[in-house]
């Protein structure tokens, strides 16, 4: 499978973690109707890749220009709104999801920073942004703090694994990522998921600050 | 009056439907001075505009390479600054205006969107995106969960509008919508309008999801 | 000192007293961990001249094509992350660095929104936007009501240090600044500084709308 085929398929994949995620969300935090459900899931499941086509000025951006993206997005959504009530384990389910759509976009969202000429400290910092994007998107719109600012282990993995397909990249040269590159893609998105749910079972956080002064 | 002419002029009014309902907003819920109310009917007026044109690369966005956007959302946001204490039904005049932004900006969004090149699909929800944009973005500054989030028929209405005039910008097929553009346009709009305030009216809601085991 | 290498530089001092402003008030507001005030304060640094590049179409953004604003960003974060203990009055430091990056950013968007092609209206409108951008967008995730909502004096500095710059620019025409534009850049800067720290000091607000009816 030729390398763009693949970071497609991993985009899909991840538009649909992030719609389910979205879904389920909207589903138990606000009881949102069907109409509300399903915007909240296609938010959740394209703003990240619209921040970073926004950016890279990639207009108009990935979903607007490929029908699949909101397809599955929607297809996603509608699924969740009717599965949820199937789920034992929704809190577990909704996170799982979340740490596989912020794992599979901070990878695609790094490389396609890459091949539109941004910088390795850059495409890093981007593809974590597309990571991250559309669960803050949700999070805002719901009025909740997004897990972004709060959740210590949540911006990390998503530069870890947009780190390791960079550093891949930038050893790799101007040959390109090659045959290897769905490995290298692969194994930045497992880093990554693999990070974020060690974080969340072992409840780790990233250090504190020293207590101000109006507080001690 | 040729097409382009018209669709600038109910974005126009849009703008100012908008800019009307943003003033009105601040004023009722959380009584802003001045500047905050021009502020924010600004930002409800030029913001769903913003969006769609920053997605379609339009840049920069027409609110801010024609004066008259920002003219009309300043003049609407100090009208409803002064004139506001003379409103008797304050509460069902922000839902007209709403509606008003709405159907006309669902109209144009999309209309504006297959002129640059979008998919049918794409170019309805990129309508309806520029229907919803202004006031998810007043309602997140406010603090409140937008509108499209959870009322029933809200998002509903924008697509239809934007459906309307997409489809028969397709059956119309190369030759453009001509003669009948304007009859089109106004038609969409109009159906949105009178399907959210039959939604208002009727207290009518979407259905909502199967019970989640957890609430159960 | 060449024009452009003073707006640089202004972008950047700019850009570092947002970093500092954003990382106390996520130390001060909400104890965020070390990530978590980093991320804050890299998007309270970047986010208002990443909504000015985006809407003028220059992209990739400034921050994301020249790596000394995330370097500066970062940096500043973690500072603010460490000594933020040290300060004694930390709501007054917080103020002071934001009414900076207000006064920088002001004056640094409306030039660059004139030479993007942008008429005096609307630089001075983006510009105000560049100065208010990041602090929005950092209320808006901390989940408070953005201060150029609420906050008397806080747009109308900004207006008028942007249109300071926008207004000599127009009179200087065709020529460019030239030597004097140094003295305009940073006499605008400093009238936006002293009018946001009065308004504060003084308590200063604009007029509140008349009472509506359904409140008196």
């Amino acid at each position: 499978m030729p390398t763009n085929t693949l970071l497609l398929v991993l985009d899909l994949v991840g538009t649909f973690a992030f719609a389910l995620n979205g879904a389920l969300t909207a589903v138990r935090t606000v009881r949102l109707d069907i109409v509300g459900v399903i915007t909240l899931a296609t938010i959740t499941a394209i703003g990240g890749g619209i921040l970073r086509d926004v950016v890279l000025g990639a207009t108009p951006p990935a979903p607007f220009s490929d029908w699949r993206y909101l397809t599955v997005a929607a297809v996603g959504g509608l699924l969740a709104f009717f599965l949820g009530r199937l789920l034992v384990r929704l809190e577990t389910t909704i996170m799982v999801l979340d740490a596989a759509g912020l794992s599979l976009f901070a990878v695609t969202g790094a490389l396609k920073s890459l091949d539109h000429g941004l910088g390795p400290g850059q495409a890093i910092i981007l593809g974590a942004v597309t990571a991250v994007g559309g669960g803050t998107i949700r999070d805002v719109l719901l009025g909740t703090v997004p897990a972004v600012l709060h959740s210590g282990l949540y911006a990390i993995p998503a530069v870890l694994g947009s780190a390791v397909v960079v550093g891949a990249a930038v050893v790799a040269g101007a040959d390109g990522l090659g045959q290897g590159g769905a490995a290298v893609a692969v194994g930045g998105a497992l880093l990554c998921f693999a990070v974020r749910l060690v974080g969340v079972r072992f409840d780790l956080n990233a250090p504190a600050p020293p207590r101000p002064p109006q507080a001690g």
